[in-house]
């Protein structure tokens, strides 16, 4: 099946907004086994639409098109689409009487010019859309089945999901189930994963198990994406396979699915009725960011500091004299993180300390990483040096340190090498 | 002049990247006063680019072409520009050269396949890339010229400031000068600034002073793009527009061009021999990462300190005793601020202390932001509600605790009424 997406808007096509609803578009198709073969990007503008809609009309089987569904003048998607395939618009009365409840539902009055939003093309199918007032539609444009959506992007993506793929999903006569199963790695490149994971797809000797992957550093995220008669046979198909990606990646896997590492680490100390002290130098706050502000995250997050030099890293962890010289250990960032956890009363420390490379930001600069994790009991350390740039030790180092907790919460080896280190 | 952009690359199209550079590309174009007309997104395939291509040739007058452009069997700009243009490959020996060059500077051998980087229609005029081994170049397909740019972001926008926006800008034969003057604010919407600068393109008589803007919340940027006969012509219509835009918007201003807001409070800071203690809640680290990783920031940012629960931001700025209890109040934030300074020896103390409404996020979740600024001799305070939901309020937070500061430190008025805030 020929797959267009049209997105459509002045904001999108002169940059004044990163077209993150193409990209959003285009994944959630590739993980359900569709394929996007052609992207248009124009503005609000009537001669541009209709050539788009009549272009994409003749070259594909289905296209969706993205924005242009408000109540403004320059909204002109319904208008176009009933020009482009020869007919009328009309008012769409079942959608008038949701927006009135729309409006009803929040004690306002539903301005006049909302009512453009429910006239739709005579022949249009309407797509439901339960948090706007953005009516989506499909309808015929030459041989292609156009599906229209609004620009809000958490309205889009519902729309997608609940009323779009699935009719896209019947038209391709395929397999009536699909799944998508994710997990997240940190610590291994692409191409290292892609050989680790070598023939994988092929323990589901039918072709229904398709492996990828997108990077987006430091994380990576691995893909599979499974077609099935339905959920129970997606189940099956998926038992091995994903169980081989879980041995294979081992311990480099850090959450899968919709889990976050942060999410990881705070359900495991809030299992234990855990609490957190952090100390971060280069970080200058990151890795604070990455936890202390979800709801419950209070409980847990008792108290970060952010120091750049080592006095005052001494100090921020309550440690009395003057910090030693000479080179950053990782036995420094244990005794800091000790220091911590004893000064904030809780359960574990963590410090994150880093000597970044002297001199102007270059490729070629890098940071010596030394962390420490600290309970009541032991004092555990791992070291690493990543070269890239500031940005790359930095959102290594955020990454790193997070992990290198996660790892020791689950009981696993914190020090494993990992393939953004120099040695 | 009809310009369009054409993106190409699997990644682009199956959305394993977000497409940035088509916003940039885009943007850029605007800022020099070309409007981009259609947009077209193809991947690394030989029939949608000959396609694209051709279809651009016979609507634009200019298309800029991105990707496509390295050494592996999937780039495929070259090949099917010179398809497209009914032309030959041919070898081009100075490229091959520089590149020959780009790897002895590096101590490497070139790979052969490198060799095909240097293979380029006949007709093309070379597109210098002074950074990289993919070689820009220009021709003619159909009515249109065609400008085909590498797809690694550095490398692009070099080419497009340096080769590409010149040649465009000769083409459309207008005024030879172009300069983007940029204002950033914080604390105005859009629209309100909008009709806060009505009239100010009208200072300039002839219609060579454009308006525009670029909201990324909390920011906002206002752009003036300014045509002339050459930079002194510009420079002379600027000026009054320029004066108008800084005495309309006054304070709310807190850097020009590349300045940023954090760039200036350090900057502050540094004329001062200043120093900084910080304390924070909910932001939760987010202040601290906008200023401490800086080159420099090392001796203005002392320490930074997140907590969640009073007590625990208590002892952080090292209040001895029980904090008080009862609603937070600016006078608190005040309070800490001022022993965070002493407690760190620092010249200013920053205090943003947050009150999250209760229960689950949603749109009308609001957070009270309590910010206190102490030094040696005087504390000031500011108090404002944010209504919006946890991310909303957690960047907002960010904003105008750091936009207080700069305000206190260029001895403006810390507490000025600001649209995003609920009274």
């Amino acid at each position: 099946m020929q797959i267009e997406i049209i997105c459509t808007g002045d904001e999108v096509l002169t940059g004044k907004i990163v077209n993150s609803n193409f990209s959003y578009i285009s994944t959630k198709l590739e993980d359900a086994g569709l394929t996007v073969r052609w992207g248009t990007t124009v503005g609000d503008d009537r001669d541009s639409l209709l050539a788009a809609f009549k272009q994409a009309g003749e070259r594909a089987d289905a296209v969706i098109v993205n924005g242009g569904l408000g109540p403004t003048v320059d909204d002109l998607s319904q208008e176009i689409a009933a020009r482009a395939a020869g007919v009328e618009l009309t008012l769409h009365e079942t959608w008038l009487k949701r927006m009135e409840e729309f409006f009803q539902r929040r004690s306002r009055i539903m301005p006049p010019n909302n009512r453009k939003q429910a006239m739709l093309p005579s022949t249009a199918e309407m797509l439901d859309n339960p948090i706007g007032t953005a009516c989506g539609f499909a309808l015929d444009i030459g041989k292609a089945r156009f599906f229209f959506t609004p620009g809000v992007p958490r309205e889009l993506h519902r729309m997608l999901a609940e009323q779009i793929i699935p009719r896209l999903l019947a038209r391709t006569g395929a397999a009536t189930a699909i799944h998508l199963k994710r997990f997240h790695s940190y610590g291994l490149g692409e191409s290292h994963v892609d050989s680790l994971l070598e023939g994988v797809e092929a323990l589901v000797p039918d072709g229904s198990v398709k492996l990828g992957f997108r990077a987006h550093y430091p994380q990576l995220e691995t893909k599979l994406t499974v077609r099935g008669a339905d959920m129970d046979d997606v189940r099956v198909k998926l038992a091995p396979v994903q169980q081989e990606v879980r041995k294979r990646l081992g311990n480099f896997i850090m959450a899968e699915d919709d889990q976050t590492l942060e999410g990881v680490i705070l359900a495991a100390l809030t299992e234990r009725a855990g609490t957190l002290a952090l100390i971060e130098t280069f970080t200058s706050g990151m890795i604070a960011s990455r936890l202390a502000h979800w709801p419950g995250a209070e409980k847990i997050f008792v108290r970060g500091a952010v120091a750049r030099s080592r006095p005052q890293v001494w100090a921020s962890a309550g440690i009395a004299g003057t910090p030693p010289e000479g080179e950053l250990t990782p036995e420094m960032a244990g005794t800091v993180a000790a220091a911590a956890r004893r000064q904030s009363g809780t359960t574990h420390g963590l410090a994150v300390l880093i000597a970044v490379d002297q001199g102007a930001d270059r490729i070629d600069l890098g940071g010596s990483i030394n962390i420490g994790i600290a309970t009541a009991t032991e004092v555990v350390t791992r070291r690493a040096r990543i070269v890239g740039g500031r940005d790359w030790v930095r959102l290594g180092a955020v990454e790193l340190g997070l992990d290198c907790l996660r790892r020791y919460l689950l009981g696993l080896p914190v020090s494993e090498r990992i393939d953004f280190e120099k040695v």
